[in-house]
């Protein structure tokens, strides 16, 4: 139970907590497992998180961009919860740069974000980064 | 040189480079180094990076709690810059929690931004955590 300023405890969640975490469909299948996320320098919002998938449906390219917003935590399953069917994986955006070196382009994240039907981070909530 | 949508681009950094990454005094001498950064749940922001300093002052806790926006990456360091004397490292507010579970106190939190007069990251620009 949260106590006194209540709502400012456990809000916060350490990236190597992240990182490591299993991703499985509410049957229990693993899917993957977030391998890093991915942060908006400017807004200090994270932007993605990257999911590796290791040798699943034999795909040459095996890291995918989710948004931040679609993972959620369920205890149950001990992992975040998505319910992406290997064909909607197959048709899923993955992860197209350099690691070291992301180049993100707005076009292609737009296309992240209507994929997953994800709210964009550099929405509303962002107006320095917008209309410039 | 940023061509195109050009703004868009090396915006975003991994949490598994941030991690890992020095900090530095501008004379080139390393403070610490971060281990990982916290992101606050609720509205996707990085709230603070940890910094761990190894055996440096003989400190007995050694993990320093770094509100987000007062690192600056400095090529030329080739690491964060952060211009933190002993004296001030000895004050500087460290990690108080059990690292897998979080749980900071917003009073610690204010006390935190205080310190490195630093923007905090519940404020204007996330109105969805104001006032409630």
């Amino acid at each position: 139970m949260e106590t006194g300023t209540g709502r400012t405890k456990h809000r916060l969640i350490a990236s190597d907590r992240v990182e490591g975490t299993p991703v499985r469909r509410s049957n229990g299948e693993t899917i993957g497992t977030i391998e890093r996320v991915m942060i908006d320098k400017l807004s200090g919002k994270v932007a993605y998180a990257v999911m590796g998938v290791g040798s699943l449906l034999g795909l040459s390219h095996k890291e995918f961009t989710l948004p931040w917003g679609v993972l959620h935590f369920d205890p149950d399953l001990d992992a975040y919860r998505l319910d992406l069917t290997d064909d909607q994986l197959r048709e899923a955006p993955r992860e197209g740069g350099e690691r070291t070196d992301p180049s993100f382009e707005r076009e292609w994240e737009e296309h992240v974000h209507r994929y997953y039907n994800a709210t964009p981070y550099w929405g509303v909530s962002d107006p320095m980064s917008e209309g410039r």
